[in-house]
């Protein structure tokens, strides 16, 4: 039987959850002997992008999926009238795209658990301060904390009216003190620290929907449960080689 | 079309491999566009028990499965006299095991490319200060490096014989100086400095495999060569939304 998997879906938070101490890499080392992760982020997208393509990127996910994280909305919220302008989608659209990729998803995959990601906070000083954003024409920042915000709690509305899991980054990420430089490394993308905040929010709400490391077989005896006098017994049930 | 696939088929060195610094989490940043890279490692396994369970540990395996790597060896060099006695295969049952698990694999995904790693070395000084094994009874390493090397030559001889790539990773991790506290965490496993030079190598042998990023198509447009003035045109081919 496939081992049930977990596919993160989104823009540069998502594709960079493989890097140093991602947050894809923590739940790929959580879910170790019970579920596989699977990365379709999509640097620079936004919500309008990601939704013409939404077909073709999950046709490319092979197996039984279990969960999808969904997180857009941090470059659906770069200022219309600033350096990133292309990015921008207004918030009203933003809001029906949304809804229309976790539709899609969950015909694509019924009985999916689908988890919407807000964008994370913006630390516009730490974003002013990484190149090429510090030599904007105008020297102001292409995405704001307020317009994020806006984006944040369209996304958690968005998944109450659908009656799905939200994780609220923005609002959560900004509880701890010195959020801005502890868990932003350019005002925008996460720290290790940042990444381990949204992780643990991720494993949280996959126990909230049943998909806890206790509820999930682990693949094959674990070595632990073996017997040390006798492991061998643990694999009596497994046929000979000429069975493979 | 469903993304290439590269599994990880190993002992404790391919579970932990999604670890901090992980050489599996490297993997998958490096290919976040192009492949997905999958966990199959099964902690304190030797090749016995994985030849066993190996049938039913890729039928978990869902998709074009396009490479695989296979690190076992480090449980089988175990000494059979000491306290993991349990876990101690024979250097010739090694060979054939490790054998018959390449055929199966092959098997199972006709052109799969195969790359066998070696254990890593083993530091004898480390693996006594790390418990449980500072406790043994006999207060001897329960692995030495001598032994980890006699295991490895047969990985290195079983690929040559089989026409297929080896890493050996027991013999490039002592060409670097101090290797024993850099690479190695408790005299066995790696540290993420460890974790790096067996990315390296893995990264190395896919290249040589005409799997390198350059060979992969990355999937869906990339944000940097979409044209700033119409980003749109990027995405006109997929059509709208009620086709997803």
């Amino acid at each position: 039987m496939v081992r049930p998997s977990i596919v993160l879906f989104g823009d540069s938070i998502t594709e960079e959850a493989f890097g140093e101490g991602g947050w894809g890499s923590s739940l790929a080392n959580h879910y170790s002997r019970s579920a596989d992760v699977v990365l379709r982020g999509y640097s620079g997208y936004n919500t309008r992008w990601a939704g013409r393509v939404a077909g073709r990127a999950v046709a490319t996910v092979a197996g039984a999926v279990a969960a999808v994280t969904i997180c857009f909305g941090a470059n659906d919220a770069a200022l219309p009238d600033r350096a990133s302008a292309a990015q921008h989608v207004p918030v009203g659209e933003y809001r029906d795209n949304l809804r229309a990729i976790c539709a899609m998803l969950q015909r694509r995959w019924p009985g999916v658990v689908v988890i919407l990601v807000t964008p994370p906070p913006v630390d516009e000083d730490g974003r002013r301060r990484y190149p090429p954003y510090a030599h904007d024409y105008s020297g102001l920042p292409e995405r704001t904390n307020a317009a994020a915000g806006v984006y944040a709690r369209a996304c958690v509305e968005v998944a109450r009216q659908c009656g799905i899991r939200a994780i609220d980054i923005w609002s959560r990420m900004q509880k701890f003190p010195g959020w801005e430089k502890s868990f932003l490394r350019d005002g925008l993308h996460l720290t290790p620290r940042g990444n381990r905040v949204l992780f643990e929010e991720v494993v949280f709400a996959l126990k909230d929907a049943n998909l806890s490391l206790e509820a999930l077989p682990a693949d094959l005896p674990l070595f632990g449960d073996m017997d040390p006098d006798n492991p061998a017994k643990s694999f009596e049930d497994e046929g000979e080689w000429a069975e493979c």
